[in-house]
């Protein structure tokens, strides 16, 4: 169920409103757009009686949502959300990229790095320092240490911080000291954390699982937004199938379906999408050129010591290399769409 | 690196070569066979220097380990592990039946479904208390109150307890008032919570997720075995495929895979491995031919009206039926047995 | 469109039915049942007048059909087909067991597996004359001299002979020299081949490709039967899947899905279906298990020396094996039964 | 084996070589490049005595393949082929476009169709008289009656004939009315019809199946090449997988994957590869922007009535202005190349 307002309505009359659903047991969800606002319900089994609105003004309809999903759907919020992040932004004008480690090894290794970043163009910077790998005995990350390193980085190049939790206790430590809450493709159904992301003050950006169905994404990160936490990007970073001449198959045609159906922002990871140095460069541009709102990238300084995924890093060469390839694309395709045809 | 103890090595000697492989940083577990006890490293990059042990008495022989897994490997320990839930046990003579409902609803259900469970002769009920759910609008489980009703049931009916946690507080509750924890499908990666089953004191069911790979699945349980509990059993419960005629695709050959690679004990899971009523049945008695150590199954005395996998749940005729037809099959096909076949 | 005859209708009355729908341009089928017969139609785009079969006697009843395929389906014949093939049946209350080489290699190969086969109780005997080969440059086969070969172990040992044929030319030999056309995985869907084979006096054995789903198989049999000839056994073979610890990922959970849609008996192939010797074993008791009409199983006298195969094939010693263990199971589980539960 | 010539060898010399190859039993495939040719053998089983050669003069050196594959191999050929339709071309500087409607249901359909075409610059017409369809019952194409259409066509509007063949007699009348003969994916493994194709003197469109891995692809080419037929064009259409917001899974990072491995151009498919509308114009963009060398997409004047594949054929606007965007895009990335990053 949701609640259109009324084109003039104020601020006072939507507040009305989400405290008359509260009054019910449920939880309100007001989605500010251009010309109205929106507001959706959860917490309810089944359809709200409309009765329960009685008396109140600024309500233009009350209309019912067809789909699983509520407030990532283009029913409650027909604009295309940006999410801001500093003065940077994702789902705007602007390709916002995302480059980096895959991991914070040291501080020498992270500076380098970060100083190709920003050189290149790219305004926010990946590094992971909590490490989900697949064996109990490789390297984790730094930590709380590796954060650190990040925020200095931060300060010194100015690029905003994007970088994983795997629990609370790290997601609380990256919420401190990053900008985008990272969560993984293995934790995309690890709905205790979703909730957790769903309570922190900043954006999270969620990675598509390995196995999951577009529905599944949706719903993985309607449950950030129903704990009150509007600011996701989605992103696709392939699926597991049998070809093998590639680690994972990137889904690009995941990108106009989603944008048909979600005002979320979605953006592409061709490193984890392939696995494969040498199409890293090919899918950056395909992703820009199917209508993706940005990029995820490993860059590494010198990728054969990379303490993980060092065959899927770009150079910093190739990284100056994709920013020109992808910018002059962006120049063409510009900025994402909702999409309309049938 | 695995350090084979002599046949008559006595529990000093043991102790000993532990006490001498964590003077150097790393963790030794022991891991005692019929005939000898072998002692596995963790914690250590690369092979282990054999002048460490100079001086130690009752060592055999220093083995190298050949695999990305260790303490779950055969080269570990040659004999099927054996789990021991109070007088029940996973990966012995008997064939382990895990039954009940997918969600706890209410003490009425529970018990009524309780009852036939152990009539029908399982030794293990299965009922969520907290339930990962696609949607962060259906239901969630009942939680502690949920688990109360599970402990009556042990105490009413004489079963062993098997719930799922889905995180650090859940794990708790769970390992307080269960027997067995379960970790679903979709934290089989969820490499914080393995960690913390990991130091549980209660053995742990872990199911494979929707496309890990064999070589994933026992990655993730050594990430439990590491921290120091080798009271593990596996579970194949259906794999992501393009087939669209069943919910899962079950992968029963990867039963003999894992008995030729590891000695922890398999189960299979027939209902989410099929979603569908019809094939639970058929399934359960190919997963029982094919040499699993046990069955996970939903039943439901309403399966028409459960609250969640009501379409997969056998009715109480049927799982009576099932017991019947596969304790037929596991008395010609016999206890699993570690694989030697070329 | 379905016709269902009475009880006591005549076969001329059913000839007479037959003739009518020739008229109009359509082609009639009938499906002798054990209490009726039905007869279906193709041909027509969208539904038959009812008008068409006005005065003609002995018609029960006219019934649309549901599903896109009509002559596979249950709704034109309630009862299990069973493919009579000399002496032997498949479908029937004999569990049928099709066994040997990938290829045939040489007479003295064959007659040495073809004796040990026969020994060991199966009635079918397989082997390749013409093989589709990945590879341009691997061994494709001794064509014609290979089905003489197989014939002559026909005459020897009493076995039944079921091969591949890849083409109209080579089913033409099959059809002559052999006693079912197989067609493989990798043909399912060339149409063309399933016309040739519909028109062959010979029972088909269909195997499932690599990415079919359920319904495709049901059509590609359809393809066969629409042609006129009934006699087609369905086989499960594995399907592509992430999954590397085994060459094809076998879905059992096939065999009764079939089971509720279609009268044609359905095999399983675990030696294609694992690609792994240790698998084949525990492949085959759970395809009995689950209630697989049949078996098709690679055995080779030499598996270190096979042409194509070796590593999946059976030694005669696991052969005979696995048919005692088959046996045993297939007489606790009895002839396989179309499935009613809900 | 190959055996690479001097860069002066005169045309005697090699047919020197390419006689003794046949000589000892094998063929020879003489493949000229820019600057030398090399001679690729085929035929043999392991390598050939270097003594065969001896006594014959402009050999550079003997090369062993280190692939499965040889003639399509960059082993062989270390320039991207071209492939010369009339006055357009597949795998040069121009992109190629291959476009038209899933069917040739009419002439007047096909004509109005066809001027759109045209009109928006495509040099290559698509339309299936023979169609592989799932059912028996659905539309088959015109068969000899739509090749008369198309060769019409040509002659009308200068656009060059794509069309499928499925079995030996189509592919004689394709041969005779079309410019190039589809292979289509469910007889990409269809080796008998490859080798008739491999002996037509009309270049080939080889699309991949739904579940070939890149190695099969290639390999499937390959007998085309053994045969004689070098012309051989590559075409990605998507696999199948879990996803089901699509009817394909578009692999597009199979494009630069083939370009490190094979000279032989490869093209994307759009429509199937995705079997939504809204689709085709965000993936024809990445498709371009990935490097392939062309497009082949359907276009229906009326995809609301098309015979198949409406739900995914572009209507003729959409048509005009994804022509414009690709364009763009090519102009851009620039054609294709042969990748040599690490």
């Amino acid at each position: 169920m949701l609640i259109v307002m009324e084109a003039n309505a104020t601020a006072e009359q939507v507040a009305a409103v989400v405290r008359r659903i509260e009054s019910v047991g449920f939880r309100g969800h007001p989605m500010p757009g251009a010309t109205r606002t929106a507001i959706g319900i959860t917490g309810n089994q089944g359809p709200v009686e409309a009765g329960v609105f009685e008396g109140l003004s600024g309500i233009a309809e009350l209309v019912p949502i067809s789909k699983p999903y509520k407030l990532v759907s283009l029913e409650v919020k027909l604009e295309k959300s940006v999410i801001h992040v500093g003065d940077a932004e994702i789902g705007g004008k602007e390709l916002a990229v995302i480059a980096g480690p895959c991991a914070v090894e040291s501080r020498e290794q992270t500076f380098a790095i970060a100083e190709a970043v920003a050189r290149g163009g790219a305004r926010f910077f990946r590094g992971g320092a909590f490490k989900p790998r697949t064996s109990p005995y490789a390297f984790q990350g730094l930590g709380e240490e590796g954060l650190k390193i990040l925020a200095d980085v931060r300060d010194r190049f100015g690029l905003r911080i994007v970088t994983e939790a795997v629990d609370q206790e790290s997601l609380e430590l990256v919420e401190r000291y990053g900008d985008v809450i990272q969560i993984g493709a293995r934790n995309m159904q690890n709905f205790s954390l979703l909730k957790f992301a769903g309570q922190a003050r900043k954006p999270v950006l969620l990675k598509r699982g390995m196995s999951a169905t577009l529905e599944e994404l949706l719903m993985a990160a309607e449950y950030i937004l129903s704990e009150g936490n509007y600011n996701v990007i989605l992103c696709e970073r392939g699926v597991r199938t049998f070809a093998q001449h590639t680690r994972n198959t990137l889904d690009l045609s995941i990108v106009p379906a989603i944008q048909r159906l979600s005002h979320l922002p979605i953006i592409v990871d061709p490193s984890h999408g392939t696995g494969k140095r040498h199409k890293v460069l090919p899918m950056a541009r395909a992703s820009v050129a199917v209508g993706a709102d940005g990029l995820i990238v490993e860059v590494h300084n010198h990728p054969e010591r990379a303490l993980s995924d060092g065959p899927q890093s770009l150079t910093l060469e190739l990284y100056a290399q994709m920013m020109q390839e992808v910018a002059a694309i962006r120049g063409l395709v510009g900025p994402s769409k909702i999409l309309h045809v049938a």
